[in-house]
């Protein structure tokens, strides 16, 4: 299964490798430092990388407005995004004491939380000084403002933990900053710097943050249901943070006064168990399903909204690459 | 004392008092946020806010190039550069988590270093937006440039922590990063958004560059001689963190062998008041005023790069500005 996913994710983005390649290089490029105790840690982050669906996101968006499309700019958005998202990565080890990111060990175990803290926020200032290379400062503008928004959801993420009660609304205010906010971005440059029309770049930018809400829900869903070994990450660290996700909102809302109540009673212990508890509580009831059909709405959403595109073989892509976010087992 | 020094310095500033309240009003107006969560956190921000420094820097380089030449960019810039040092010092209240543990941490004191690395995050975000709004990259570029230098010297110095053998050479590496570079970075761009000439914006560069140095050196030599009651933060603190300054480098170069071995001993210590007896040890030898001499040295430097700039008012608070930062007790 897992391996069936990486080959379909390959053949996906194979239109666009050479681009990514670029994106690569340029990533290594930007952030060598002339100080070699920078370089070791930032070898470290590099070894963590993982399926670069933002780039993937800013090329694919910019290969739909025309086949020849693609430009040097691309390949630095594509390259800015990837960092910015690394940032939060490193930033969100801190928050989350996660022991394994990616199959290795995070940089916070290795090093103490002061350096993945400073290594946060030299790859979040090396992305906005890569981006500020660029001829006009829309980028930069739309980055710091999406920045801006990421944070606003981290911050208002953990204002919420453990509140049991949190509502489905606020869950969506919440991931639409931190998640599909980025996404969305990554498809409206892409498209913009294509040279598309304004509707057709606003189309994109609805696709993009369709496609990152089911991203984010299918994480939520991975959480619980997934498979460490496949997924590649510590599990259950949504549960362990007291960070309220789809499936559970879900159970708290529907599910019998007694399975809440064993639920809230398993969230507040400190059982070293409980995710396996709270999985096997959660599996058998309707919540899961219930997220799936969620992230599947945003999917159509995504897809309707490109919809209107001439039919091409790049929007086909952006088809299946909607369709992989939530398909994906890692 | 205290009070000597800070009205000495309200009187420095009272020339561009105007644009101080501005960056005030502009710092609050961009940090807004529609979450009430995210305001509340920003509130506490307000216990970091200092001697605005940097923006006075921009400020009163962007007047020495003439007295009428200050714009909005000029209290855009100097927003910015209080956002990127309130930001630094945000994440500098990190705690390493084997710091948290020795003290004894409660969940408490974890969460407050979530809140701490994400409001960081948010102050840097919105300083680079901020930043943005001006009309072209130049200035983009410049803070991107100084924030990966920022970021390298913060790196550098966790790199040697606690290397007691940490020579000049490598702590002005570290200091003109760290600190350096900003005040470097607020000069050049005071004096460039007033229409100076290459010529007249390299020499406020060097100033910038060496009142920064100068102020790092004099910051260095507080945290072991000064009054904890003037100097309003905890003292001792880059002793507690193992952090070499330049009194204790000279010191370990040349004190006697016996000397420099009982400051090994105390600095390896985990005594509760090795502070007292590193600041009995250092207070006697020539250590303190040969750190002294050094940032002297630096602020003849930096009047010096400026003694070429015709005769003014703009000037002479330059040169009195210079003076300000070594002779401050806080």
């Amino acid at each position: 299964m897992g391996n069936r996913i990486t080959s379909s994710l390959a053949s996906l983005t194979e239109c666009i490798a050479p681009q990514l390649q670029a994106v690569d290089r340029l990533f290594t490029l930007e952030l060598e430092s002339r100080l070699e105790c920078v370089n070791v840690l930032v070898r470290h982050v590099s070894r963590f990388r993982g399926k670069m669906l933002r780039p993937c996101l800013v090329l694919l968006a910019g290969r739909a407005c025309g086949a020849d499309a693609l430009t040097d700019a691309h390949v630095t958005i594509a390259t800015v995004v990837e960092m910015v998202h690394m940032a939060t990565l490193v930033h969100d080890d801190v928050l989350d004491e996660a022991e394994l990111r990616r199959k290795g060990a995070t940089l916070n175990h290795l090093r103490g939380n002061e350096a993945a803290v400073l290594l946060g926020d030299y790859l979040i200032s090396h992305s906005y000084h890569l981006c500020s290379s660029l001829n006009d400062q829309f980028a930069s503008r739309l980055i710091a403002r999406t920045t801006n928004e990421v944070c606003e959801g981290e911050l208002l993420q953990i204002h919420h933990r453990n509140n049991l009660d949190l509502d489905e609304e606020t869950y969506f205010e919440m991931i639409e900053r931190k998640t599909a906010a980025l996404c969305a971005s990554c498809c409206l440059l892409g498209a913009k710097l294509s040279g598309a029309s304004e509707g057709v770049v606003a189309r994109l930018e609805v696709y993009g943050r369709s496609l990152g809400i089911a991203f984010q829900i299918q994480d939520d869903i991975l959480d619980i249901v997934g498979d460490a070994s496949t997924v590649g990450k510590t599990l259950g660290i949504d549960i362990e943070k007291g960070k309220m996700t789809l499936p559970m909102i879900h159970f708290m809302r529907t599910a019998p006064r007694e399975h809440r109540q064993l639920l809230r009673t398993l969230l507040e212990s400190r059982e070293a168990d409980k995710g396996e508890k709270i999985r096997n509580l959660i599996l058998p009831s309707g919540s899961i399903q219930y997220a799936r059909d969620a992230a599947r709405g945003q999917v159509e959403r995504a897809r309707s909204a490109i919809a209107g595109l001439p039919e091409s073989a790049e929007r086909q892509v952006l088809d299946v690459m909607a369709e992989f976010v939530i398909e994906r087992g890692m």
